[in-house]
């Protein structure tokens, strides 16, 4: 079979690499060879589909290339999330296939797990590690103690984060492939800029270390739920029992934890990115397509896992149930901790823990609370309501506590 | 597609409850219903494949079953690492296909991820969790610090453990499980008895809390690693790092490491068994057989990932490599830590520490060394002249360490 690669980039790069390398265990486990007829790149192009000029240029190139009836692989999850909808639909009606494996967790197989090893379950919720920049940088302020930035600096030093790392940092990236996961997990079609994204910026040490006094850590999860109103998605961080495995994947590693009705919990482990890892996956797509053409086969799994994907139903922002870590920086004045709990206990929600030590500075202490489960538009009134009480000197810090994990 | 279902014991009444449950799901995916046409059941069967009367009678089946031209899904793991070759020869002839998604993992798609997701990868290594009933005694153990005997006492009563717990606690399911690992994992055919086989009766509180104290875990490890000389095969209880993700597996839960060379670590965790996990892995092979068989396509993918599987050459037991953890019990008389450190000396092996307390009792008093890295052989050789000893009271504790978790 023959392959023509477009753009040659990282992730090209590595798959030139790894078909050099192991072409021959590939041929020899397919019975025939995957050779490597054309390369095509354009300069313009950047590597990471950031841009979105990139993901236009990219949709082109695959709408042209399952037009002619070519089977196409990428990896490109911003394309994706993007255009989906649309590459699935002529790949359908072309009978030629789409694959994108390395599109989400990079060398892990989540994507053929969902689709092929879970494909007789009901996936009741989804939570993964899908950036590994986050990842990296929150292990890091957990290892070091210090901020953000500092972090940031050295993520970049080691071209874990670009330059500009906004797309990775804001949980722009993890969007796109909570997209592509709630498409595979539910059979639903979902737009990337359509459920609420909060990135990792706004952590501090404090955070951190408040988080692991009280046995959990911070992660920027991506997360779906199955609900009775529809599907909850949405990207932030969170904190997360430090016992649990997901609170264990370390580093610049992606780890996705599916909860199935018939399954139960499975993980999925491994590199995010990197460019063998992520070649192996592409590699293993393309042996799937050129099994798929010997056979003269397309199509034999939809992409999506199901020949008739829905449009996702997303719960209403706001009335979402969940438990939260809140802290507050306030004036270290008499009744200022009771005026802060009364002001979350008119608005129905109890509060589960609370951490005020004695401090001696002038320009406010840290009192911080966890709440029982509670609606998050009430949370959100009743922090409005503490943002107006004099002793309360700066913006409240809120994160989503996830336990069942 | 029709189903026989052969055997009604706990998988198969699983399966039963799964398609009424998740049927109409798996038609809308696959475009066409399971039906459910025919149960046969005798008393004499045994559910857990564990006697080798149960096992020859499965052989009997499936073989009868492929030779007719259906396809096949099992779930018995027992039945395939001793007869896989034959099962995979006939199916292969009659151009029908065998899947068992379910006999490794239970409910994890590890096969799959091996099979598939990591086909253009040559596996390095693979550790694995693969008995829950194991996982579950070890963490019981380190959770309560009670003996084997109650901690077993405890799985028996929940339904973890048999009366009769043998198969699981002496290694013997994770040896199964591992030959149909290393099959996929290096395109090898493994006999379940080829390779060295210890479980976990042998440990003790005392090594449980060692191992905490040097921030490591005990798990009972199938593990299997390519060398030069050809692949390391073993089942025994080892010593892994706190912090690694595998470490962290806990229960009755299974997670499958592998390590490839494109892919790096890649990590594979859920229910290792339980009716409806397990149902979960078969209706994910049911399906897979469903779009065979509607494409007319058979043996789309090797049982084993290529179409020319080897007979696995084994490393020579001894020349094994690794790290150790050793527990002696001395009387506690001046100059006895000299004399077992001039043995291992003698015979080349190096400490990396050593744990002795100060305690005063007449019956021994314990002597806890880690040693670096030393030939299997050379070891045992120190262990021998060290056991000659007249202030050694009791047989030495040995236990493997693996760091590269």
């Amino acid at each position: 079979m023959r392959i023509g690669l477009v753009g040659l980039g990282t992730i090209g790069t590595g798959l030139v690499r790894a078909l050099a390398s192991h072409g021959a265990l590939v041929a020899e486990r397919l019975g025939f060879p995957l050779e490597l007829a054309r390369i095509a790149d354009i300069d313009l192009e950047r590597d990471r589909g950031v841009s979105l000029a990139g993901v236009r240029l990219s949709r082109d190139w695959v709408l042209a290339a399952l037009d002619a009836g070519k089977h196409v692989v990428t990896a490109n999850k911003a394309l994706l999330a993007t255009h989906g909808a649309e590459i699935y639909a002529l790949a359908a009606s072309k009978h030629t296939e789409i694959a994108f494996e390395a599109s989400v967790g990079g060398t892990i197989p989540v994507l053929r797990a969902l689709r092929e090893g879970l494909c007789a379950d009901r996936v009741l919720a989804l939570h993964g590690i899908v950036n590994g920049t986050c990842n990296y940088i929150l292990t890091q302020m957990e290892a070091t103690g210090e901020p953000y930035e500092a972090c940031l600096k050295r993520a970049q030093d080691l071209g874990y984060a670009e330059p500009d790392p906004s797309f990775d940092v804001d949980g722009v990236d993890s969007a796109h492939k909570l997209a592509i996961l709630v498409g595979l997990a539910f059979g639903a079609r979902l737009a990337p800029d359509a459920f609420p994204i909060d990135g990792i910026r706004r952590i501090v040490p404090a955070d951190v270390e408040y988080a692991k006094r009280i046995g959990l850590r911070i992660k920027l999860l991506a997360v779906a739920k199955r609900a009775a109103a529809g599907i909850e998605a949405r990207v932030h961080p969170t904190m997360i029992p430090r016992a649990s495995v997901l609170a264990g994947v370390d580093g610049s590693m992606n780890a996705i934890e599916v909860r199935g009705e018939l399954s139960g919990p499975t993980l999925y482990y491994g590199a995010g990115a990197g460019a063998l890892p992520t070649a192996s996956a592409v590699l293993s797509d393309l042996m799937e397509l050129a099994r798929a053409r010997r056979d003269g086969v397309a199509g034999r799994v939809p992409p999506l896992g199901t020949p008739e994907p829905r449009d996702a139903v997303l719960c209403k922002p706001g009335e979402e149930r969940g438990e939260y870590y809140v802290r507050f920086t306030a004036l270290d004045k008499p009744g200022v901790l009771s005026k802060i709990t009364g002001a979350l206990g008119a608005r129905g929600i109890s509060i589960a823990s609370v951490l005020q030590e004695e401090r001696h500075e002038s320009r406010g202490v840290p009192i911080v609370l966890t709440i029982h489960e509670a609606r998050q538009a009430d949370l959100d009134a009743a922090l409005g309501d503490i943002a107006r009480l004099p002793e309360v000197v700066a913006e409240a810090q809120k994160i989503r506590i996830e336990r069942e994990l």
